[in-house]
């Protein structure tokens, strides 16, 4: 990155957090970000104090060669968890990642950390703020072992507007909680997640200074991070669906969010998915065991796409098999549950099981 | 059953019971239970009042026939949540259940009520208690949508020894508690769990009047329950595997629970354990995402069979893949975990994630 550039990140709260989570935690404490190397294949998680010092090593090397402090390098790793990384490997190739440095090299970095990602995500906005036209670009790898807690598997943003570490900060943990926070391939929290910003300034519009230009780039970054976390769904191990779980009146976020994940983890819901087959019966049942302890179920209302099945907590008078099924077969399906206990709300992203994903995950080792 | 027989039985506590948990559980605060009624296919649950009239119509024809009151009819119906229930297709056969009545029916009644399940669940044991020779009888179905938080799908158990209703009660409680609820295949709760121990009360037996006598009662009931549990997981939607988990030393029962669930729900491990692929960093994932937000990862252990793979927190100096490889092979694997933060411990048991549970429940509607 740039002189100058300002960055901030959110990282795994999964405790057994991989060894380049730590080192570039604790770097960001020291310094900002100058160079982010980041590796796809072995995840240097469960590595303990030789992992810390074999991302420390690689951090060395960029340093020196690159003329700047340990602490401006940032590592990131994704792949096989509990495996040492094979450090020289790295080493060895760090003279030429460093020649090859440039500035539109957005595509060849995402495709070079994918692992099962059978697609690039990528996205790229520009806008005018006041009088700047500035510039807002995201990559996401990530497929499976995704229910992100503070960020999803790895993404990076870079930003050439000007603003301070804890403006960018605060901006980056908000557009997270809307977009990395609210997705689940299969409910599993990774070791490596982390998600980073970098701002480089080089553009004149300054956040920092207006209100107004803050808010209109925070709605870029929202924008951005829900596209590449909605990819991340897309793209989830074996999905053949793209489903967006609406909870409406809740007591609270927290129960919307309980009653969300009980229905976006259920291996029986996401199998019907994958069958469109309009079982309804498993949502309910889903909903039923999701800790909420004194739910009514006679206020109940299901709703999948535009078709209620179940209203009062039981079957809608209206609802057909037919209609129910029109729906399961499409490829991206809303289902809405109101609760009729509040006013909280909330929406989260998932996919369907299917064959496809026990094949990946039984015959690849990630 | 009996004149005289005593009965106790835990429910659901999934927000969506079905209509004859509802009705079965009132039943129970009137009279002892002399019938119970089971159908299989449907599981009259999200069905409403009218699931709940269907319930009581067809308990109402079996106390017509048999001279008895509703209230000691119990009905429980397990399989597709969500539709009516077939009354009159159950009330044209009741005449022919009614006489076909008899003491040694119980492996008929168990293949009648089996719905995924490929295997009859049946267990039972005599054993001396004193100078009187007792038996414990009981049946299971249940293969998928198992994660009982009361009882299982369908468990019914029937014994010969004399008690009272809170006897029976404490004690079925007690042993539900180490074994239907501590089973999980694929960690969907289902809308329609019952266990119900019925006593007759034909043995002099009485565990009421002796302390030893009813230890030893207990241990047998226990005993019953442990193997249909463990056989429900066995039979597990698609299961090839048979896997025990230990959590020890952690600071209370509940959170060796969440470590173990975390472990035995996340697809990323069982599809490890179905691949037979020692990857056990998905384990440590699991563990660290398990909600313990202080845990000390330098302090978990964690063992594979007799193969030790982590040791504070780290792959263990003496593990290999070759070792870990030949462990995962087998159909019964046992997986502990020291957390190193106490003295509380929990064992549950759970089954793999095969292709074939994704077959079974795209293509099967349960």
């Amino acid at each position: 990155m740039d002189e100058g550039s300002v960055s901030a990140a959110v990282f795994t709260s999964n405790r057994f957090c991989a060894a380049p989570v730590q080192v570039a935690r604790r770097h960001l404490t020291h310094s900002e970000a100058r160079y982010i190397l980041i590796n796809a294949g072995n995840a240097n998680a469960g590595t303990g104090e030789r992992g810390i010092s074999d991302a420390l090593r690689t951090c060395q090397a960029v340093a020196e060669r690159a003329g700047c402090e340990i602490t401006t390098v940032l590592p990131f790793s994704t792949g096989v968890i509990g495996e040492f990384l094979p450090v020289d490997k790295i080493l060895v190739k760090i003279p030429e990642l460093l020649a090859d440095l440039a500035e539109d090299n957005w595509l060849p970095a995402v495709h070079a950390i994918m692992t099962t990602d059978t697609v690039a995500k990528a996205v790229s906005r520009q806008v005018a703020i006041g009088k700047h036209r500035i510039t807002v670009t995201g990559i996401a790898k990530g497929s499976g072992m995704i229910r992100p807690d503070m960020a999803t598997l790895l993404s990076f943003i870079g930003t050439d507007i000007r603003a301070t570490r804890g403006t960018l900060d605060g901006l980056l943990r908000s557009a997270v909680d809307k977009s990395f926070n609210r997705i689940c391939v299969d409910g599993d929290t990774s070791t490596n997640d982390a998600c980073a910003l970098v701002a480089t300034g080089m553009n004149a519009c300054d956040i920092d200074q207006n209100a107004e230009h803050r808010e209109i780039f925070s709605r870029v970054l929202d924008d951005v991070c829900l596209e590449l976390a909605q990819a991340v769904v897309r793209d989830g191990e074996g999905a053949t669906k793209f489903i967006t779980i609406e909870i409406e009146e809740g007591r609270s976020r927290q129960e919307c969010l309980m009653v969300a994940y009980a229905i976006a983890t259920s291996p029986l819901v996401k199998t019907a998915f994958f069958a469109a087959d309009a079982n309804w019966g498993r949502i309910l049942a889903a909903i039923g065991r999701s800790g909420l302890q004194d739910l009514e179920i006679s206020r109940v209302m299901v709703q999948l796409g535009e078709v209620c099945i179940v209203d009062g907590g039981v079957r809608s008078a209206e609802y057909t098999e037919h209609a129910g099924q029109e729906v399961m077969r499409r490829e991206e399906i809303k289902l809405r549950v109101r609760l009729g206990r509040g006013n909280s709300r909330e929406t989260i992203w998932t996919s369907d099981l299917s064959h496809e994903y026990v094949k990946i995950n039984a015959e690849y080792r990630s």
